[in-house]
């Protein structure tokens, strides 16, 4: 690094968004104090690793950090909640520079600014590779979180926007650099990631039983959801949403989508999705029915078969 | 690894504390949810990675996974607070199995069970290296947050404990397997780190003006609090509280102790060191004099100098 630890943390703060006034302490000190909202707190932390979840070089640092920001808060928008406050414990190697690391923040205070929360606190480690670990805090009205477990046979699959699509865009980029429009915004959602918080909400106000963000991919995350309410899935592959550069195969088991998975009644599919085209432009489509038990695909044959067991596992 | 990453989740569940009534949704859903308790919440984040803090066979995987969460909850014991729940984001390299991760949580659970926080949630990734990311959330009671920011000229500086045994206990760890009593305790200290959480909250109530944890070494520590404070400071090192097994310089250089370091008014140190000692068996000890200005040590020859720049920069 080329400069001392305390001259980019001086640094850092700079490049960071003014702290509301619920913010009582900011960044700088041994913690951050903030005061809470009325409600409950909804906590989750990711992190994304060099190697693994991307590959420096062939993404920007500004957008790394918008995506280690986003795909916090896509966990916080799955449960219906607001995000407020994020940390950041953040890993640099000697392959990056005080520049780089500006950069990096100045992604993240982007999305922060964008998802309207605040980057309260942090800490600086050395490593052989980059690793950005976020965690976000925040709030929900009490008993409103949407969890994974209230899906009852009988109601509708439902998902937000369009599926493989960063699967597409991570494709797509090791292809080259000749990419029409519509690739171009599939590489720039693989690169910066996404978050679907007013969806979210907008899901719960219309009756979601059960919620999860797809970040592994749809099959897995579906079979997720359906273990943990103790339900089945008919899932209709005609029906997927498959965004216009991504196959098939990308939309069910495609992971980083970060759109979001929910059950619902079928009398409030066709509200949800009127208010959700309304207020966001973002489509919400019907991919499936909830059954009492199996986890099931009808194919683009008719056929019934298993459900793909295909799925990001980090130690596949 | 030798299982599949839902496995391993499920077995990291069984190891985890039963949640108290407060936590609405722990682990296993998009994000926990829980109930804040009345006045303000302290967020901190910190993360240790292997071949900068941690070297992988030096260590248990018990003693890493307790010093993950203790280093944490000693920023939250320096804002006079109390910790209520941590998150983990954990990266696995391939050198590790199922069952090392399941003794790095069981010593995150110990270290939960000790401070009286509950591990609420996680993330799973992999990379080259094992890094342990953890964020705690504690509470304080409003406006009580102890900052680094409230030492005034005239006050008393003091510390917590004994300096320099955390380095020390690093420097004997590598000499080989000899040790006697008081080295263990040194050797002890250094794997599995430390939190003064009720001394925070003491040292809070007999009139501490700004306080932290010593993590990167006493002088370094010092001339932060110093700098934030807008103060200088006098420092004696006869007075310094040095660990039996460490030298002068460990004691005033040596990071990862985590012993609090804090200014209060000269009439209520006695009291606060008299109520220290009973109540939990520590010294607290008056080492130094806030003064208007100025980074001074009144070494052992009794000659002033400046204080020494010594202390741990992540990227020096």
């Amino acid at each position: 690094m080329d400069v001392t630890e305390d001259e980019l943390l001086t640094a850092i703060r700079r490049v960071l968004s003014d702290a509301p006034p619920e913010v009582v302490v900011g960044v700088g000190d041994d913690a951050a104090v903030v005061r809470p909202g009325a409600g409950e707190l909804v906590l989750t932390t990711d992190a994304l690793v060099e190697g693994s979840h991307f590959v420096r070089g062939l993404t920007t640092p500004r957008d790394l950090g918008h995506r280690a920001i986003a795909v916090n808060v896509s966990d916080i928008a799955a449960m219906a909640a607001s995000p407020r406050y994020a940390l950041c414990a953040l890993t640099l190697s000697d392959a990056v520079d005080a520049a780089w690391t500006m950069e990096l923040f100045g992604g993240m205070r982007e999305a922060c600014d964008a998802f309207a929360c605040t980057l309260v606190g942090g800490n600086l480690a050395r490593g052989r590779d980059v690793t950005v670990a976020v965690t976000v805090c925040g709030e929900v009205a009490s008993g409103r979180a949407i969890t994974r477990a209230g899906a009852r046979a009988g109601e509708v699959v439902v998902v937000t926007g369009e599926l493989g699509s960063s699967s597409a865009g991570r494709r797509l980029r090791d292809r080259g650099p000749s990419w029409d429009e519509l690739e171009r915004a599939a590489i720039r959602l693989a690169d910066r990631g996404q978050a679907r918080v007013g969806e979210g909400a907008l899901l719960a106000r219309h009756g979601a039983t059960a919620m999860l963000d797809i970040s592994d991919g749809l099959c897995l995350d579906l079979a997720r959801l359906c273990a943990v309410s103790a339900v089945g899935v008919r899932l209709r592959q005609t029906d997927l949403p498959v965004g216009p550069r991504a196959t098939v195969d990308e939309a069910l088991g495609g992971g980083e989508d970060h759109e979001l998975l929910a059950a619902m009644p079928a009398a409030d599919v066709g509200p949800a999705a009127a208010a959700m085209h309304e207020t966001f432009g973002v489509p919400l489509t019907a991919i499936g029915d909830v059954t009492p038990a199996g986890l099931v695909l009808l194919d683009a044959a008719g056929q019934e078969r298993p459900l793909p067991a295909a799925g990001w596992d980090h130690f596949a």
